[in-house]
C-alpha cells in the first residue's frame, strides 16, 4: 500500500496537528484545504493553475462523474487522474451526500439508495458496493465509504437508525474494495449531534481498520459552536496515527475551528462558488465586487494579498468583468479565492510549527471582521 | 511619432508582404491575425495566455468600452493597456461597425449617429469627433476613423453617399485626432462592391496621408470571389509603404486571399465565438466537440496541433466539459482556436520569406477541405 501518515507535530496550546500524507500521486502537507472539482475540473481554472496556487490534493464529486460522463468512460480513459490532467492526489466522495441531498427523488433501503438523475430523470440504485465499484474505477487516491449524511437537525432515533447502517454499509464497502493496494478507503464517523452515538459510530469504524478517517454530518447547518462541541469529543476517539477529515467545511473560521481540534483535511465549495458570484474572501473580510462603491476603485482587490489577480488586476476592472459577464472574472476571483484559503492552511500549518496557532487565529479573526 | 511600416519583402508569385510595424507597445511582424477583445478582454483568456499563444496585437471595441465602463473611467484606470493588463500592442476600431449593426436603433446624420444602447436604450450620439475623443482616452496604439460599413448588397447611389460621408468624415476624424504623436489613426477605404468608389474613396484619403489604410466592407455577407476582386483592385491603389488591413476576416481562406491581395493585417471574433459554442478549427477542418461521435474519442483535439489543449486533453474530456457546460471547455477550445490560427499567419509568413505561399495555400485548403 502506497498510503502512509506521518504525525509530525503536535501544537503545544490546541489539538492542532501537523503531518504528512503518503499517496500514489504525492506527498500531501497536513492540514489541508482540498479545492473541488465536482466534475472532474475545478471550475474555471486548469490544473497547472490549481497546482500554482498551493493545492496538493484536490477533491471530485463520484455523484456527477457517474452521471456523466460516466465512470466506465473515465476508467476507459486511463482513469480520473489522466482524463482531467491532474497528477497530484485525488480524492472522491461516495456520491452519498448528493445522492441524500435530491429529497424527494430518493428512497433508502438497507441494499442502497433508489434514486432520479438530477438532470434527466432516469432512475439509477447506488449501494455501497455500488459506490465503491464506481471509486475503483475512477481511480482517485483517497475513496470514501458510502454513507448517509443527515440533516440538521434530526431526531435522536433516525440518527441512530442511520448511523447503524452506515456502519453496515461501512463494512460493506470495505468488503467490496477492489483496489485496497493503490486507492485508500476512509471511513465516516456519523451521529448527528449526539455524543453517545457519534463514540458508538467511532469505535464500530475503528474496529475496520481504515487507513483513515471522516467525520462527516459536521457543518450542515448547524452552528459553529455546535460542531466546536462535536469535534471537540470525537477527534480524541479517533487513532492519532491516521488522519481525520472534516467534511464540506470551507469558511476561514470553521477551518481554524476544526484544525484546533485536530482535523487534517477539509473540503468545500464555497471559495470557487462564490468566486463566480462576484464575492472574494480577503484579509479584509468578504467583497461584493459588483458593488457600485468599486466602480472608480483602482486598487488591488486585496491589498495584503500577490497572487495572480491581485498583482495584476484593480477592483475596477473586474468589477467591470463581473458586470458585463466576463468569463476571465470568474476565473480571476476563482484564482483569487482558492490562493486565499490555500495560503491560509499554509500559514496555519506555519503557526502550528511555531505553536502560536490562536494567536495567528486572533490576528485573523479581528482583521477579517469575525471579533 | 512612434510608428513606422517596413516593408521587408514582397512574395514572387503574389502580392503578399512581410513587413514590420513599430508601434509604442512593441514590434508586430505582418502580416498577422489580430485577436478580438471586445469588452477589454480576449474572451476567457488572461492576457499572457494571449501573449504565450502567439499573439502581437489584439483589437478591443469603442462602442463596447464607450458603454461599458466608459473611456473616461479606462482613461482614469491609466488606459487600455493598463486597466486590461495587456502590455503590447492595442488597436481600437471606431464604433462605427456596432452603432450601424444597431438596425433601427439607430439613425444616421452629416454629423453623426445617433442611436439607442443595446443594454438599456440609452440615446447616444456618436461623430467623428466623438469616436476619436473616446479612442484619445482608451488610448490603443492604432485607431481607426470612424466610418459607415455598408450591408452588402447596397445600391451604387447608397454606398456613393455613404463613402462620400466617410470621406468627411475621415477628414474630420484627423483634425479631431488629439494624440498623433503616440496613437496611430487609419483611413478605412469604402464604396461598397464598386470599383470606381473604391477608387474614389482611396485617392481622397490618400490625400489625407493616413499612417495607415483599411479596406473596409468586406466579408459582410458576399462572396469569397467578390471580396478577392474587391482587394484584386483596391490593394494596388493604396500606397505600398503603409499598412493595409482587411476588417473582420478571420476564416482560414478569406485570411490566406487576403494575404495573397496584399493585405498585412486582419482582425475576427470568429476564433474565439465558435470556441465558446464548441467548434475547433483542425488542420482537418471544423470539428464539432459535442457530437456524439467523439464521446469516448481519446485521441487529440488535432492531431497535427501542438497547443497547450492538444498537449493535455482528449475530444472526450473536452466534449465532456461542453456538456456539463463547464469554463474549462470554452478556454481549451479558445486556446486552441487562436493558436491555430496565429500559427497559420506564422506558417503563412514563413511561406513568403520563401515564395511558397500558393502551394502552402494549396496544400493547406486539401487537408482543411475547403478542395
Amino acid at each position: 500500500m502506497n498510503f502512509k501518515f506521518e504525525l509530525i507535530k503536535e501544537e503545544k496550546y490546541t489539538k492542532a496537528r501537523l503531518g504528512r500524507l503518503h499517496t500514489p500521486h504525492g506527498v500531501i502537507e497536513t492540514p489541508i484545504f482540498m479545492p473541488v472539482g465536482t466534475r472532474a475540473t475545478v471550475k474555471a481554472m486548469t490544473p497547472e493553475e490549481v497546482k500554482d496556487l498551493g493545492a496538493q490534493i484536490i477533491l471530485s464529486n463520484t455523484y456527477h462523474l457517474y452521471l456523466r460522463p460516466g465512470h466506465d468512460l473515465v476508467e476507459e480513459a486511463g482513469g480520473l487522474h489522466k482524463f482531467m490532467n491532474w497528477h497530484g492526489p485525488i480524492l472522491t466522495d461516495s456520491g452519498g451526500f448528493q445522492v441524500f441531498s435530491l429529497g424527494k427523488l430518493r428512497k433508502i433501503k438497507e441494499e442502497g439508495v433508489e434514486f432520479r438523475s438530477h438532470i434527466d430523470g432516469s432512475k439509477h440504485f447506488i449501494s455501497p458496493e455500488k459506490s465503491i465499484e464506481i471509486q475503483n474505477a475512477l481511480g482517485a487516491d483517497i475513496i470514501m465509504c458510502f454513507d448517509e449524511c443527515i440533516p440538521y437537525p434530526a431526531s435522536y432515533e433516525y440518527a441512530k437508525q442511520s448511523m447503524e447502517r452506515t456502519t453496515r454499509w461501512a463494512k460493506r464497502c470495505k468488503e467490496a474494495h477492489k483496489k485496497p493496494d493503490s486507492q485508500a478507503l476512509f471511513g465516516i464517523v456519523q451521529g448527528g449531534m449526539y455524543k453517545d452515538l457519534r463514540k458508538k459510530s467511532a469505535e464500530d469504524l475503528i474496529e475496520l481498520d481504515f487507513p483513515g478517517y471522516a467525520i462527516g454530518g459536521l457543518s450542515v447547518g448547524e452552528p459553529l459552536e455546535m460542531m466546536c462541541e462535536m469535534l471537540d469529543f470525537t477527534t480524541p476517539l479517533l487513532p492519532k496515527d491516521k488522519p481525520r477529515y472534516n467534511m464540506g467545511v470551507g469558511t476561514p473560521d470553521y477551518l481554524f475551528e476544526s484544525v484546533i481540534r485536530g482535523i487534517d483535511m477539509a473540503d468545500c465549495v464555497l471559495p470557487t462558488r462564490v468566486a463566480r458570484n462576484g464575492t472574494l474572501l480577503t484579509s479584509q473580510g468578504r467583497l461584493v465586487i459588483r458593488n457600485a462603491k468599486y466602480k472608480r476603485d483602482f486598487s488591488k482587490l486585496d491589498p495584503e494579498c500577490d497572487c495572480y489577480a491581485c498583482r495584476n488586476y484593480s477592483r475596477a476592472y473586474v468589477r467591470h468583468l463581473f458586470n458585463v459577464d466576463e468569463i476571465l472574472g470568474a476565473r480571476l476571483a476563482t484564482i483569487h479565492n482558492l490562493y486565499f484559503l490555500l495560503k491560509l492552511m499554509e500559514n496555519i500549518r506555519e503557526a502550528i510549527k511555531e505553536d502560536r496557532l490562536l494567536e495567528y487565529r486572533d490576528e485573523f479573526y479581528r482583521k477579517y471582521g469575525y471579533i
